[in-house]
């Protein structure tokens, strides 16, 4: 899973249905080791009442389906929670 | 999903049966981060009505699949909505 | 999916037996803008007759199985097409 | 699969509940070979009891719910193994 | 599919069930083009008994374990292939 901070909103009237209902925020992924390239944002569909300035958890590919109740939902990222806290050692 | 800009179209005549009556647009991702790594254009099928110029929204994987009635076609990007707006927070 | 161009073949005779019958090509992914990371040659199933020097679509993924009649074919990426033109604004 | 270690842990209240008793470990890619990209660290659930400083195995994509009993859960990557030693011969 | 070398092994004792009786090797891809970015090492399971100094092919994602008699086995990565020879044309 990625982790990332909510930075955005994005906004779609035309679109397939099976996506009404949806809120896509716009993530931009943490990154925790120097020296690792910067990934770009990405955009998510909220299944953890996420909002701007949230740290959240972001599963990718199938399995972000399996976090909407319909598997028919063209989703491949969907934030499945809010993070508290993250401790990484760098010894 | 991706946010990108459509940038061109695709023709193939001969091709996966499977594939007949869609629609392939080549699709510019847009970079929200400075510093990020520009990605390529992709090919994705379009289920949107998406033309030139406009700003879309693209899933992919087999995600791609159930945005179309069929999850037999091959396809591992659509098209799935076009873009309003998006407000991204800098802070 | 991606663009790309057929530049070889890959011979390999002790395999899976699923992958029996199958062609295996070498394709190079066509960049299309200045600046994106040059993708390296990945090898893909040819299921739609292609040969060394034509522009193919190629699908990745669990899509590339649903091309193939056998959805148990061990494949993750299938040539899909064979590509007539592409037209790209630079607007 | 990827090999890496084990440098933190992550914690989420609010999550999907189908997300309830997975323990989420962060895991930093183990590079092998000199001038490749170094890959930023990734969320794992972990299924193999794994901790801080462990080298493990991790699987991701649509394998990695193969490992959890309940294929509804909504991860991308799960720890499924302690690697005890890797040799790998630079000849 | 990816084309690599085998450079290596790993070793496990304590690992998910589902992955016993499973040879896991290290692969070095080959990079085909100048210029593209050299990949990293990755684990696969051996499903052609391959060895240290084979030229193998890789089939990556769901597809890996369409290869392996169990759908339930949670590997990403699957050596299919044992390559006898690639022929590439740099014209």
């Amino acid at each position: 899973m990625i982790v990332g901070k909510v930075v955005g909103s994005l906004w779609a009237t035309r679109k397939d249905n099976k996506l009404n209902g949806l809120t896509f925020l716009v993530v931009k992924p943490i990154t925790h080791e120097d020296g690792a390239i910067s990934r770009d944002s990405i955009v998510a569909a909220d299944n953890a009442g996420a909002g701007i300035g949230d740290t959240v958890l972001v599963t990718t590919g199938s399995a972000a389906r399996t976090s909407i109740s319909n598997s028919d939902v063209p989703v491949d990222a969907v934030i499945v929670g809010i993070v508290d806290s993250i401790e990484v050692s760098h010894d």
